[in-house]
C-alpha cells in the first residue's frame, strides 16, 4: 500500500497517473534485483530519459548536492556541459565501478556508437552494507544489463526491489520510492516525476508527525536519553552510524517541462527539501545527491550541432516546478519506506515500519486514507 | 507567546537558556526599527559574533545560498577567505548599499583600524516592499549606527522589529525569529544558536500541520482551486509573487563548536532543511541565504599570522550539529510568525497568523503546550 | 601607443575595428575619472550592455571568480538567474557600497521602472589606496551617474582613466585596458571584447619575456634575492603586499555569439588564463573576477516571459570563443599597462612602465612592431 | 633532457633537488605502462601521498576543475570532506572505471580495512584514444596494482610513460612531466611538486615563444589561415579536436606546507594558470582537474577523531605557494613535452616535439640552457 492510501498526500498539486517518475513521457525504469546466497542482497535500478540515441539526442541536465559523502559518477561533466549522454544508474557503494564500466560499455557497444571514444556513464550509489555482503563484491556488469533491459514505462516497483534491495532507512527497511505532480493547466500543465533510492536516517517524522520518536527509534536517541535521564528505549539501533542518521539518498527527477541546467540544478535543490521533510537533517556519513532531467523535445541538443534552437522557462515560471519536486520527493521517500519488505541475510533481518502502527499514528493526528 | 509555548519544539534536542542565538556566548544582537510616517516600515538587525577585534581576530564563517535571488554584500570574500571580519548586518533590500557603506565606516573609524584600506561588510536584506516604501529610500546609516550600539546578550526581540519590521511571511506577517539548541555533553556540550529574518512564503505547515491550507491561505491556491473546480477560498494573497510564495529569507548560524569554514558551509545547508520544515520550497523570487560562523576561541585567526594553531571537530562530529541547525532554525523560523504584531502602512495592513486558530488546529493534532 | 603598436599581439585571431570591448555591437563604455586635491584619485567606468531597457531586456550573464579576494555587489543573483538587468561598473573598493547604491537610484528612476522594487546592481572594485586617499571616502555617485552618462560606443580611452585612474600594477601605473577578437568566418564570425581594470602584481611577463624580472621588480624579489644571496635591487617595492603581488583585477566580457550562463561562465575562467600569461599567479589579496555578458538578441529575455525561444552555440563550438577570451584579456592586460601616465599624490608618484625600455626588451627577443 | 636543462625554467623560486612532487617528503610515484600488440597504448601511474595507513592517516585534499569535460572519480567526497583516503591514479578514459575497482579493492584487501565498507578512490584520466586503441579496453586493474607496487621515492620517469604512453599534447606526443618548486627560508621553506599528464592542445608556447606558430602546428590553424587568405601549412592536425585544442590535463600537486583543503582547493586553481602559460585556454573538450594534497603531519586527521588539532598556515602566507604551483605547473608541462618519445600504433604515429627545433627558436629569443 502505497503512501498516498494512508493519508500521507504532500503538497497541493496532484500526482500523475501512475504517481511514478515514467508519468513523465518517454521516461522507463528497470530494475534488476541481486540475491545470492545468504548474504549477497543488493540490485540495480535504471532511469532512461527516452527511447532514442541518447547519446546524440541528450537531455539537459543537473547535479545537485545535498550532501557529497558518496562515489557519484559522471559529476564534473554532467556540470560542466549540462546534459546527460546515458542512462543513470542506481546501485551499491561498492558496485558503482563496475556499474559505471558496464555502462560505459553498453553505450560504446550499440551500432551508432562505434566511433565514440569518450563517454561519461552517471552512476549514483547508497550504502547497503548493514545487510548487504558490500565486500563481497560479485560482478554486477550483468544485473546492469539486465536493469536495462527491463526498462520499461508505466507502473514502478517500490521498496526492496533494484538498488533498493538492501537498503536501511531510518532503521527500518528502505529502497526505492517514486512519485510525481502535473502541474494545474494555469502554470504549465507540465509533469514532474522522481524516483529516490532510500537509504538514510535522522528523526522520520510523517507529514510532520514524529514517527520514529512516538515508535522509539530515532537518531541521537541514546545520547538524548542519556542526558534526560529517562531509561533507554528498546528501539535503538545497533550502529553506530545510523544512530548519526547515516546512510544516503539518491534522487533521479525527470521533467517533460523546457529547462536547462541552471534551472534543472534549482530544481534539484528542492528534492532536498523533500528529503528534509521526512526528518533527515542530511548526517555526516550521508551522500545525497540529485540528478535532474528535462526531456522535453524543445530542449534536445546533439553533440555535433553547431547552433540549437531551444525552449526554456522563465525563471518565475520556476516556482510550480520548485513546489512540485519537493511534494513529490516527500511522498516517493514515504512510499519507499511502506513498500519496502523485509530483507534477511546473516548479517540480520530488517523489518519495514510497522504499518498499522503507522496508520494509527496518523490516523491519531487527523492524517488518514482518502475516502 | 514563543512557538515553545504552544507545542512547537522541533526536534530531539534541548535549546540553551534563552532559546536565542544569544546562547553562544559572546554573540549580541541588536536592533533598530525604522518608521516614517505612513510608509517606511524597515529596520536593521545586526549579529556581533563577540566583543574583541572582529577585524583582528575573526571568526571562521561561511555562506550557503539555498536560492540567489538577493543582494548579499561581501559574498566572494567571506568564501574565499573564510571568515568574517564585521559583524553581520540584515536589512531591506534597496537599503544594503547604505547599509553596506555604513558598516564599512563603522569599521574603518574604529581607532585600530585607522590603517585599514579594505574592509568586507556582510549585510543580508529580504524585500519587505509589500509593507514598507521601500523605493521612499531614507537613509539607513544612522539605523545601522544604532542597531550596532544596541547589540546585547540575552534575550532578543523577535517579531516586528529591527530587519523584522516590514516583513511577510506566507501571507501573515512575520519578522525576527531566534531559537538555540545545546547538544547533550555526550556529543560534545556545544550550542548551536540561530537568527532569522523571515519573509518568504510557500505552503506554511507547522510541525507539519497544513496550517496554510487549513487557514485556506497558500501559494499556488488560485491556480489549485481553479484546478480542482472549487470556488476560490476567502484567504488568497493580494500580489502574483506571494500567491507563488516569493519573498526571502536570512538565516544566520552561531556556534561555540570549533568548526572551520568547510564544515560551517555544512551546516549552513541544514538550516535550509529547517526551512523546508515550515512550507518553503524556495519559489524562484526568494533569496535564502544562510551566513554561519564559530566564536569557539580555538579557531580564531588573525590576518598577520603566517600560521595558526586551531582546533577542529572531525567531520563525524558534525552530524549532531546539523541535527540542531535543523531544529533550531525550523523553531526561529516559528517564532518569527507567531510573535509578530500588525503592522499598518498606506500599502495596507498586514496581520499576524490568527494565534487562537493555530492553537487549536494544533491541538486538534495532538500538538500542545508542555505542562 | 597601445601594446599591438609594439608587437604584442597575443594569438591566433584578429581584433575587431576599435580593438575594444565595444566591437561588440551595442555595447558601451562610460569613464569618470575622480581628483580631489593632492590626495583622491580614484573613478568610475560603466559598461552598458545595450541601449534598450536593461531590466526588462536583460541579456544572459555570468561570473567567474578568480580569486575572491573582493567587495563585487550582485554575486549570487546574477548566478542564480544568470543575468544581468543593469549596467556593470568598476570602481575603488571603498568607493563600491556608494556606487551599487547610485546605480540601484539610476535604474529605479528610470520612468519604465518606477513599480520596480528589487534590483541588482553589479559593481566591481579593485584597490586603488596606494595612490588614492581611499579613506576619505568622498561621494562616488554623482560620478557613477557621469559615468554613465558618458557612455558611448567606439574608441575606449585605457590607461589611468575612471576606474583606472589610481590603480598600480606590477608596481608601475595601471589602469583601464579593452581589447577584442574577431573570430572567422568558418568559426562563427563572432565578436568578444575585453575590458579590464588592472590592479595587480606578480612577476611580469610579457609574451612571456619577463620583463619584471628584466627590470628589477617583481614579486617575491626580496626573499628570491636574499635567498639567492645576490645584493637587493633597487627596483623594489614600497609595499609588503605589493610584494607578493596583491592587488586585483576586474574583467568584463562581451559577446554577440547566443550564449547562455553556462557558457559565458566558461568564457570567463578563460580569461583568468589570459591574466595568467601576463605573469600573475593570483595572490592571496587579489580579487580577480570575471563578469561575461551576451548581447545576442537571439538570447535575450523578458522577467515577465513565462517562455523564451533562445538559440544557443554548441558546446564544442565555444572553444573558439574561450580561446578569443583568453588571447584579449592578455592584450587588454598589456594595454593597461602601456596605456597608463604617471599620476601623483601626497602619497606619492606611480610611473608607468618604462615603455622604451619594455621595447627594447621585447625587440631582443625577436618581437617588434608590425611593419 | 629535461626543459631546465635548455632554458626553460619558469619563475622566481628553485626546484628541489630532483625537480619532481617526489620532492615533497614521503609522496611517491608508480608507473605502469601498458602495451598490447600494436595496438594498445596506455597506463597507469600512481600517486601515494605518504607511506602510512592512507585510509586512517588522511591527508587534507581539494580539486580544482579548470574544465569539467572528463570522467574523474571521488569528487564529490573530497571536496565535501576535505580530505583523500586513498593513492590517487592517473590512467586512459575508458580504463577509469576498472581502474577505481582495482583501486577499491586494493584498499578494501589491506589487512587495516578489513572493516571497510566504503571507500572513495579518485583516479583521473585523460582520453589518449588518438594513439590507444581504448575502445579495446583490456583489463586495466593488473597495471593498477603493479603501478601502486611500482611507487617510489626519487626521480620519476617522465614523458611516454605510465599514463602519459599514449598522450598527445599540440599535436606531439605528451605525456608525464613533473616539477618542484622549494621556497627561500624567508617564505616559509615549504616545497610544492607538481605532476601532469598532459594530453591537450592548443597554441604552444614556451616562455612565451609561439613555438606552435613557429613550427606550424597550432589550434584553429585552418580557419585562420582560410581567414587570412594564406596557403594551409603543413603542420596541421589529423583530427577536428584536436585541431579545436581538444584532450585533457590532469594535475596532482602535493606541499609539505600546513594546508587544510580550502587553501589547497586555491593552490589548485593556480595549475591552471601555468597551464595557460603553456598555450591551452582550455578548450570545450578538454578535462583539466587539479588535486591537492599536504602532506604535512600537522594536518593530518583521523576518521575516528571527534577532534584534531591542526596548524594552518595563514591566508596572507599562500600567495608563495600559489607563485610556486604556477611555476611548478608551467615547468612540469614542458617536460612532459620535451621527454616524451615517439609512440607508434596501427592508428599512426606521434612524434615528440623536434627538440633541436625548439632549442634553436628558444636560443633565437635569448633563451638558453644554463652555464
Amino acid at each position: 500500500q502505497r503512501a498516498r492510501a494512508i493519508g500521507l498526500a504532500p503538497g497541493v498539486f496532484a500526482p500523475g497517473p501512475n504517481n511514478a517518475i515514467t508519468d513523465v513521457a518517454g521516461v522507463r525504469v528497470g530494475h534488476e534485483t541481486v540475491t545470492l546466497g545468504d548474504s549477497v542482497r543488493t540490485g540495480v535500478t535504471a532511469i532512461i530519459p527516452h527511447g532514442g540515441d541518447l547519446y546524440r539526442d541528450r537531455v539537459p541536465a543537473a547535479l545537485h548536492v545535498g550532501n557529497g559523502f558518496g562515489k557519484l559518477l559522471g559529476v564534473t561533466q554532467l556540470r560542466e556541459l549540462g546534459e546527460l549522454e546515458t542512462p543513470v544508474l542506481l546501485t551499491c557503494t561498492l558496485c558503482i565501478w563496475q556499474a559505471g564500466d558496464a555502462l560505459a560499455q553498453y553505450m560504446l557497444a550499440k551500432p551508432e556508437n562505434a566511433n565514440v571514444r569518450s563517454i561519461n556513464p552517471v552512476v549514483g550509489e547508497t550504502n547497503d552494507g548493514q545487510l548487504n555482503a558490500t565486500r563481497a563484491r560479485p560482478g554486477i556488469a550483468a544485473a546492469v544489463n539486465r536493469a536495462l533491459a527491463n526498462a520499461d514505462s508505466g507502473r514502478v516497483a517500490e521498496g526492496s526491489v533494484g538498488a533498493g534491495h538492501g537498503t536501511v532507512m531510518f532503521g527500518w527497511k528502505g529502497g526505492i520510492g517514486t512519485s510525481s505532480r502535473k502541474l494545474p493547466a494555469s502554470l504549465g500543465g507540465y509533469t514532474v516525476g522522481v524516483i529516490v533510492q532510500g537509504n538514510y536516517g535522522g528523526v522520520l517524522q510523517m507529514a510532520g508527525v514524529p514517527v520514529g520518536q512516538l515508535l522509539g527509534r530515532y537518531a541521537f536517541q541514546r545520547d538524548v536519553e542519556r542526558a534526560a535521564g529517562t531509561p533507554p528505549g528498546a528501539g535503538g539501533f545497533g550502529d553506530a552510524g545510523a544512530e548519526q542518521g547515516d546512510g544516503s539518498c539518491m534522487i533521479v527527477i525527470a521533467t517533460d517541462a523546457p529547462v536547462l541546467s541552471r534551472n534543472l540544478e534549482r530544481m534539484g535543490a528542492r528534492a532536498v527539501m523533500g528529503l528534509a521533510r521526512t526528518g533527515s537533517s542530511a548526517s555526516n556519513g550521508s551522500g545525497d545527491y540529485v540528478i535532474a532531467f528535462s526531456t522535453s523535445p524543445r530542449v534536445r541538443r546533439s553533440p555535433d550541432a553547431t547552433l540549437s534552437t531551444n525552449d526554456e522557462l522563465g525563471n518565475e515560471a520556476m516556482s510550480a516546478l520548485f513546489q512540485a519536486v519537493t511534494e513529490a520527493t516527500e511522498e516517493a521517500l514515504y512510499d519507499a519506506l511502506l513498500m519496502a519488505t523485509p530483507v534477511s541475510t546473516r548479517a540480520g533481518r530488517v523489518n519495514p515500519l510497522p504499518r498499522d502502527s503507522v496508520r494509527v499514528l496518523l490516523q491519531a493526528r487527523g492524517i488518514r486514507a482518502p475516502r
